[in-house]
């Protein structure tokens, strides 16, 4: 970066504008594997107006920018770029609109899903898609996010309806709509969700809310076995049944979150945790189903959270899951692998992810949201030996390939960032002549989170 | 198209290669208000291959290709090119893969959606998307379809999780996949779905299917006003009822599918069908709710169609609007206007239709899917009546402005084509520089049914 534009960008954002190295240390990776880069500047800015200058500064002077929310992406989305700059949006955190009756809002990048839902507590809406981490709603977007209810609402995609996103020139533009539907023109909106900040800055989301249930049911079931585990999931997606989630916790997981959550009534061993939301009639309907599939498959009785506080402190156990797995090292890392197969597929995944893993002695701890097809491996290593990270990669390669034979694909919900370039390229070799041209014509300069789901020569 | 070109696909394509004028004649137009260009030759390509070859042809030699499925679009999406071909993908209708425990299939780009819910019947799922025509269910995925129960189902954005489609330059791409959910990359799936054949031709289609659902109940209730109805709708959609299917219709509209479909039972008032898929338990829960609402705004009691026949008939009765609206005038065309709001604004919306088209003493029948804010006033004329058309325009143009003032959208499922090339500069000025250039990367030569959406210059 030259001396021109640090003056430049510091003249217009004074103190939200930074080189010390304390402040690019804060920014310079996500929750990932990545070793961290600085950037050589953060700064912060407040409105759409002032992303779109930083952005005209720095496609006429051919800087790299990333940008930054809460930083708590897994795949290396929002590693540094010792050339660039990277852009904190988290001054752009309110929520611009609430529109009840319509079921809709509007929210800068950086309100987090635990903030909007805070907001929306009185108001008999929620918004549904929770990832493990409190991210950022533009993170979320930009990475396509989902998490434990995607079997009943959707991701990300399902509930954006519009974006404002600044472009590499400065361009802001609006896409979408606030209605539920609309066919005019290219998708732009759908576009820029999942591009992870590769073609533009996200800036504001207009999203779908949705009404929080009359009757909302938690319960727990143990299984002797992973595969009586996956295989009642597996029945339970076939048989149609209504459920809010469907979360796979394998004896490993359940040991450290049962010690890192203080989780009381749980059993170390293979479990499903279920929640079904509706009226309280359609939710005992479900719950029988569920109930005779799950004894047909050797699973213990139903165990009940029948409180909103036990409920809440079952669900956030399991958000914490990543959380707990790195807690297991000090200074420790976790790999997360991130496949999402066909639900006919998912039990021979899993059983194959279990066998494998195995024969590299690493300990792995697995959670699915298995309504989904989607499931983790939680990898935890010391980052300072090479060894064990390699092991890592080699059962991530055997992984990706077993996916790829069974129609899955490489990421379900984390999006592909650093870590998933080389497995991108498999799955969809067709794909990126097309994703590149796409990149090209709107990033010419090739400034927007370079090196980010894919190299482009 | 020179000599060279013609001898070269004649050639490959033999009979299937047609230059005579009644088959170019046959392939001039949808069911929209423009008169019918012919295309110079109409070629029947059988596989992805073929379409490949047609397109690197034609790219080679500048010449524009226009896709065509069943005819059934309704803003000129498909009219002819003067200077080009149209490919028809009619012959490209097999069913390539079901999997009933995954609730999905693969279907080349002429499947129609009838076709595939008779091929599944006795398979316990079925395919929810349903347009008013029977239409190809590639043609619904390139202008981004619905229909009466997206207010449940989704639309096509929700169904398709990938795609074969084929570029300008021959080269074949499957985008997606067979998962619930990907973050793999830029979602190219969702940007060709809509796309109208402007960025490639798409030949096959990864759909979702749903169960078919335990319970299905199907009511009619009429209302003294259009007002009444539509508040109706509006305050169920706000209460959160689960409904598949919330259908408006005017007075106009009931007194001419009374007509048309020989509908008994039913009165010539502005009027909701209503129908809910569930378990018995929950619809009867749903129902009540939805009983009670309505006689709040004043509504009948409700009629029950109760057997499949009896149920069939009152769809067929609302599929059939279009051709029920066409029928008025011989030799009539239909202009059908496809706005979509917020659900708080569609009473506001309906309301000023029905005052705006009284001035100008048009006769317009009214259906909406109201669960998705979206209604269509059906102007019928005769096309030799130049100063009909106008009036129509200058109503339409009303309604836009009217729509885009409320927050809602120029196009809720018929997508842009010909008629709303204007409008979608109105709607999003600022999104189309970024829609050219995609167009352009993708596209160099402007091949791919120039002319629909946008001009390029």
């Amino acid at each position: 970066m030259n001396e021109q534009v640090q003056i430049e960008l510091k003249k217009i954002f004074n103190s939200r504008f930074s080189t010390s190295e304390s402040t690019r240390a804060n920014y310079a990776r996500g929750e990932d594997t990545f070793d961290p880069v600085l950037s050589q500047a953060v700064v912060f800015p407040e409105t759409n107006k002032e992303v779109s200058q930083i952005l005209k500064i720095c496609n006429e002077n051919k800087i790299p920018v990333v940008p930054f929310g809460t930083g708590t992406s897994l795949e290396g989305n929002v590693v540094g770029n010792d050339k660039g700059i990277t852009i904190s949006l988290e001054k752009m955190n309110k929520i611009l609109s609430i529109n009840i009756e319509d079921f809709d809002c509007r929210v800068q990048a950086c309100v987090t899903r635990e903030q909007l839902n805070d907001y929306l507590r009185e108001d008999g809406v929620f918004f549904p898609i929770d990832p493990g981490a409190n991210a950022a709603i533009g993170g979320m977007a930009s990475t396509s996010a989902s998490g434990t209810m995607a079997v009943k609402y959707g991701t990300m995609k399902t509930v954006i309806t519009g974006l404002t996103v600044v472009l590499a020139n400065g361009d802001i533009i609006n896409t979408g709509s606030r209605t539920k539907k609309t066919s005019a023109g290219y998708n732009l909106t759908n576009l820029f969700i999942g591009s992870e900040g590769t073609l533009g800055i996200i800036t504001e989301i207009q999203l779908r809310l949705s009404p929080v249930p009359e009757s909302i049911m938690s319960a727990v079931c143990h299984f002797p076995s992973l595969k009586d585990a996956v295989n009642t999931a597996q029945q339970i997606i076939q048989y149609g049944v209504s459920v809010a989630r469907i979360e796979m916790l394998n004896k490993d997981q359940m040991e450290i979150s049962k010690e890192y959550s203080k989780l009381k009534d749980v059993e170390p061993l293979p479990t499903l945790f279920f929640e079904f939301h509706g009226s309280e009639l359609s939710n005992n309907e479900s719950i029988k189903i569920v109930e005779d599939l799950s004894k047909e498959n050797n699973g213990s009785s139903f165990k009940w959270a029948k409180d909103l506080e036990e409920r809440n402190k079952l669900w956030k156990a399991r958000w914490d899951v990543y959380y707990s797995v790195k807690a297991l090292i000090d200074n420790g890392r976790v790999y997360s692998t991130d496949v999402c197969l066909p639900i006919s597929k998912i039990t021979e995944c899993v059983n194959f992810a279990e066998k494998e893993v195995k024969k590299f002695g690493l300990r792995a701890p697995m959670v699915g949201h298995l309504g989904d097809g989607n499931f983790h491996v939680l990898l935890p290593y010391d980052p300072s030996k090479k060894e064990t990270y390699d092991k890592i990669r080699k059962f991530s390669d055997l992984l990706i390939k077993k996916t790829l034979e069974l129609e899955g694909t490489i990421t379900g919900e984390h999006g592909v960032g650093l870590h998933k370039k080389e497995y991108l390229l498999k799955e969809h070799p067709d794909n990126l002549p097309v994703m590149k041209s796409i990149k090209r014509t709107i990033d010419p300069n090739n400034i927007m989170n370079p090196g980010k789901i894919f190299d482009l020569n």
